[in-house]
């Protein structure tokens, strides 16, 4: 079970309420109460665990864990004293039950004394301003919204209802939907990297866009969004960007767009909506990578990617090709030697 | 236009004071006021844009831009709605022309009552110190500098004329130029990796350099800079850091050098002046880039880069064998197929 | 010398005691004293240097130091003026010897009137707490600990004797060990990257784990640790991580483990003991990496890696494989040309 200092819970739910939330099935008795969710190595009898993954197997059929969720296929693996929750989206019914014994953190409303607030800024209902926090000039923060400590908010900036910004980040240039998440540290509308060459020597271009944020997106510690040269910095609803990312001035990325940690984007490159960004992916400047596609970790994206197209390597190229590269080359590098 | 609740202007120029300003030529007449610039998708009939990349050709000859800045040969295509400035360095002359209807934004010098300040600090006359600022005993800021809020001033740290440290930043061990910019969240001055390794384990190996930054330089956001541990890490004027870079201890930098996002500079490296560093790009310790060359995004330096060489893979290499490598694989891997 | 702005010494030492501070041998006179330590190239008659690297031989036989930490086999090639300090670890020793004339900075404790801590928090003796720090609710602080302006730690977090936190770092849902040095701009603890894609969408994964720091670890500015969603992050006693890595959650790092800048751990991926990881690196989610292995820079690390093996590329292979691999290729498109 988490630890109860930091994650503390007093819901309990019964088998069959938990299946009935997470659209599971179970065949035995639905009355006993569940007090929490663990990982299959530290699951007690009254923790509900989870198998998504194969390499977890044996955690599986040696989990003390009172139920889980699994696969059809994997159910007569499972340990006796274990009840099954079947499903065939573990993860995300695992996911859903968490969220139930563990809803978001509510907070107290309420602005610190210590946090330094424009006369001009409009701050809604039930807003909760940490220790620290500086708003400029004509800020508007929605209803329901959480600014963390020590985070430093720029004129103009609107955020939308029920955002939450965490601690240390800094903000300007920048218009946010509702109910988005960034994480601590987060820098969004700062100059992005512009500079023109001519005869003359190097001069900036001045930054003269926007980041415009939609709804249900979350943005992870450290990252970077360099608001636009001229079209605008956008970012769609509901896509999810990980920690230590660099997004580039006038980048676009699409809806239910998700990006792993440490990937970079150079200015002026458009995503589509349902791509899937592996870590420390590089995408150049003024490329187009079409909805629903995937890049895989460390890809180096120097050209167009089409709709649904799965493509690794750096230069990057289609995932098999990738692959049946790197084969031949172990193959003629073996023959050689 | 851009947003003018972010980007008020309220200048106007005539199409020769600008033709001017920027050294273009343009044949038509030039009464013609115009009050902003604008990407060539959005801009309206009294603004300026510009054409740089063949890839938006389309978008220019689609475009309502009231003039557009445009290389001569592809003046032809046109709209007839369009005025042109004639120029061989569009987004140069582009840069020049936004500066003027935007020029770096003014600042009302004041020291907040909630920064900290330590009373042995040396503040210049027309400073502006933000909220939250903690500024050390014998710091030296100079004139016309603007230092953000929550940033954190160590001891000692000088800070020439006229430089802006963004929000959220930490500076020890540092001596800055003047005209410099560093974006919000940088790290400058803090101990670089140094651990030796012995039969009795590992220890630290106290770093004592500084860093060193000369002038006209910009740095940005979240980019870390380690102090040197014998000699001092340096950044030669005029050189210009993107985001997330990482630079570790001892390294030198020229001037006039370009930096991308995310690319990391490993200890006592030494860069020369006018090299342009793609994103992502990795240098090992102890090698020397010579001046003017180049290297490619995602490059793995392990090497000394000659002068105005140009290089890319990983382990890098000149640049064409590298292409001509990654034809060679293909080749292969498809008569193999 | 350094810079005695920034590191002022009082100390001096005798070539004897010198030697007998680093088990060194000298065959001078050891009654000498001597006030610092200092590059090679800028050392003088009153500085001791060291010779590690093959590299530096020229700067060694034109350097002005007054003595040298140098290994057996270089020292017939030493200046007539230098006073030689045989060993075969020439940079460990030195670091002990830098150690002496600068020993860490000792503060002066005491919490400043600018920063905000909860009357629940629990603050040890001798702690020195910078102006703008916020401390949560039931945070526990030991002694001599030293927490940098402006950061943030949030409700529960424990901090073990003697650990230092920089600047602007946020903390939360951490239990940190003693002796631990956290540099400027680290978050630790944030939730994870966690989503769950099912047939109605993308939902958060609840991150319910915490992050747990052994002793004695060093964390590099920028880094982003991320807490568990089930297990704990957790990394062992005495490991090293350098500036701008990102951890995801549930990984778990062994003891004497050295991450460089910029690497990436993605998601429950396990790390031994004694591990070496050059800069760039990314490792897949769900890998383990065996005690003693290393990792060179920019590696891709997919699979698990065997206990000491040295692997290279990306898709990461063994180094030796690498190597004959990049001559292959540079072989054949050679001649295909």
């Amino acid at each position: 079970m988490p630890d109860n200092r930091f994650f503390p819970s007093s819901c309990q739910f019964s088998l069959s309420e938990i299946a009935q939330f997470t659209d599971a099935s179970t065949t035995t008795s639905g009355d006993k109460k569940f007090s929490g969710v663990a990982p299959l190595e530290t699951a007690g009898e009254n923790d509900i665990s989870f198998l998504d993954n194969i390499k977890y197997i044996s955690a599986f059929e040696a989990s003390k864990a009172g139920a889980c969720f699994v696969r059809k296929k994997f159910a007569e693996r499972a340990p006796k004293t274990m009840q099954l929750l079947i499903t065939e989206e573990p993860y995300y019914a695992y996911a859903i039950a968490a969220q139930k014994f563990h809803p978001q953190e509510n907070f107290a409303a309420g602005i610190s004394p210590n946090a330094q607030i424009s006369k001009t800024a409009s701050i809604g209902k039930n807003v909760r301003i940490d220790s620290g926090a500086v708003i400029g000039d004509n800020v508007k923060i929605s209803d329901n919204c959480w600014i963390g400590a020590n985070t430093v908010i720029d004129k103009g900036v609107e955020i939308g209802e029920a955002t939450r910004v965490g601690a240390l980040c800094s903000l300007s240039h920048t218009l946010i939907g509702r109910n988005v998440v960034i994480h601590r540290g987060v820098h969004i509308g700062q100059d992005g990297f512009g500079f023109a060459a001519g005869k003359k020597g190097i001069t900036k271009v001045p930054q003269l866009g926007l980041v415009v944020i939609g709804d249900n997106v979350e943005i992870g510690s450290g990252t970077c969004i360099d608001r636009g040269a001229g079209h605008n910095t956008t970012i769609g609803d509901n896509s999810k960007i990980d920690n230590l990312v660099q997004i580039g001035h006038n980048v676009q990325i699409g809806r239910y767009t998700m990006i792993a940690a440490q990937t970079g984007i150079a200015g002026s490159t458009h995503i589509g909506d349902k791509v899937l960004i592996g870590g420390q992916v590089g995408l150049a400047g003024h490329t187009t990578v079409e909805s629903g596609a995937k890049l895989a970790a460390q890809a180096g994206i120097m050209t167009d990617i089409p709709a649904g197209a799965t493509y690794g390597g750096s230069p990057a190229i289609p995932i098999l090709d990738w692959h049946r590269q790197t084969a031949t080359i172990a193959k003629l590098s073996k023959r050689k030697s």
